[in-house]
């Protein structure tokens, strides 16, 4: 089979690689109909050390089953599922208490002989746990939206949550990514009453307003810091979804958060150490978020894709084929796209 | 009158210092009958600069209201109070909301021509909001334990509900010290099931077992880090309290929650970065905590102490006069005494 596979910064290729199978009774192998690029795909592409074997990609993507395992019960071959970014057992004591990003028996694809999501057929352990059945046709027009759970949506509803936006309540957005973006739905979804939007690209600016942000603030650093105080007041917002993981965005949303307000991480931190810890501390502010639980959000934010209420996947704005992929990342890292969608 | 001034590290006289008197509307002029050493009184005590002109000292006194403002309402001459260790006016936006600790129109004993509280008298801003008035005589045996709610006891409180702890839960506090021990009173209190004191000292650890600490752990670093996730399935505990402030006991206290656990630190932080920003994202803790709200937590609190259902005052083992106040801050920074209460 095709899959991807990349070989160090800047460096993604297309590759004939072993098909697919299953190995574990707990196993299904899906077929994939569409996946996506993901911006933390962008962390290797931009850094990755040269590797002579390589690493296969990709995290997002829905498919058909072809064939389950002996022990796999909740799904068979036919079904149309989603595959969120983590691999779940949704039995472990995590995973009942809705944290499936730290299941016990959990995994990653592309890691420890699991296939990346960004190739013809994926392996996918723990299906029972890991897959949802969607009930849609392959090709519905629902696809973007749908393929935004499997990461981007159930991620901006992770920042939003851990930034305990309420009904009512001020948000802010550090970061206009495909991220950041769900972000906004998710603010808005949780009732803030006011989003406020920091970044600059015009596009995303359109559709972070589209999707709810009530003001937008495209100063850098202390600018932007002082242009959301006056907007609130002088005191910040009470929910900053931080959407970056950047030394300089964690700041920010650290200094735009008012005192007893609370700070959603979701950008995969780049640095060792989390900057002002004094401030934050003598502001009283509360600092949570990491991998997000996709599959637990899932039975949550679905019915809202499905019946239209949100629409996540406005958020792709660029389809390639899978011999297009690597251009696809050049365009998310040069930022002339916010997010590909791969159709196979 | 005289009162406690700090000229530099480890230079602490009794001194004559100008009669405190109301200068606001909105004050009350305080006679101090009992007043306290506290753990934050040990930092400057280790590391201020000579200073020609001296810092007022003390923020956690009783005392008996000699006079008020014409604008006070709900104090009067002759009463007894209880001053938390922040002046809050009670009515700005946050003191609505509970964080009477980022009151618009705070401020700090000892700071802005505010007298400390380890003298004679003090002039009490905003009384009306800062002062809490105690239906006891000035040396009723209760005393101990109102005064810790000025502030250790009730900053324990806040680190265990910014730990998250609840009933059936695990919690963890870091550091032995008058805070820590208060802790584990405020996470029995809340419910939490099983109680790890990290600490060495033996009077301390007696104190913390009758406060309802179920197991003690005196490893330091990577040990304790060891200890704990082995009394805890591996995992770490729901709940940690960081009583300390040290980049060490941070770190620690990072290390021993578990996967979506969270840290309530009121130890005041000595660095300018948080340690393990990749662990703790990756693990979905939420850090939260700062200043306690002390003012807040007393209606909640204060029941408690009357009623004898917590006695927090235990944490005092020695009593000093005023005069003797300088050997009072000597031995708590020995570590021979776990905290000091000053009768007047």
């Amino acid at each position: 089979m095709r899959a991807t596979v990349m070989y160090g910064a800047g460096d993604v290729r297309i590759e004939t690689v072993p098909d697919a199978r299953l190995i574990e009774p707990t196993d299904a192998l899906v077929h994939v109909t569409r996946a996506a690029i993901c911006g933390s795909d962008l962390w290797p592409y931009k850094t990755m050390a040269h590797s002579e074997t390589g690493r296969r990609m990709g995290h997002e993507f829905i498919g058909v089953v072809e064939a389950v395992g002996a022990d796999v019960r909740t799904v068979k071959s036919g079904d149309l599922v989603l595959a969120p970014f983590l691999i779940s057992d949704g039995s472990c004591v995590f995973c009942r208490e809705g944290l499936t990003s730290a299941c016990l028996h959990g995994g990653r694809y592309g890691f420890d002989g699991v296939d990346g999501g960004q190739g013809e057929a994926v392996r996918v352990p723990q299906a029972d746990g890991t897959l949802v059945v969607l009930p849609v046709g392959k090709d519905d027009a629902l696809m973007p939206s749908l393929l935004a759970l499997t990461d981007v949506m159930s991620t901006g509803h992770h920042a939003a949550v851990a930034a305990r936006v309420s009904p009512g309540k001020t948000a802010a957005v550090v970061g206009d990514g495909a991220v950041g973006l769900c972000g906004v739905i998710a603010a808005r979804r949780l009732g803030a009453q006011r989003i406020i939007l920091l970044g600059r690209h015009p596009a995303r600016i359109t559709l972070a307003k589209a999707f709810g942000a009530t003001d937008i603030v495209s100063e850098r650093g202390d600018e932007a810091i002082e242009r959301v105080r006056d907007l609130t007041g002088g005191f910040g917002v009470h929910s900053v979804l931080e959407c970056v993981g950047l030394d300089q965005s964690l700041l920010t949303a650290l200094s735009i958060a008012r005192p007893g307000g609370a700070v959603g991480r979701v950008g995969v931190p780049q640095s060792e150490t989390m900057p002002a810890e004094q401030p934050s501390f003598y502001r009283n502010l509360t600092i949570a978020g990491g991998p997000a639980p996709a599959r637990a959000y899932i039975p949550e934010l679905l019915p809202d894709v499905l019946n239209g209420q949100i629409e996540p996947g406005r958020v792709f704005d660029r389809v390639v084929r899978l011999d297009e992929v690597p251009d696809g990342y050049r365009a998310m890292n040069d930022r002339e796209a916010i997010k590909v969608l791969i159709e196979f």
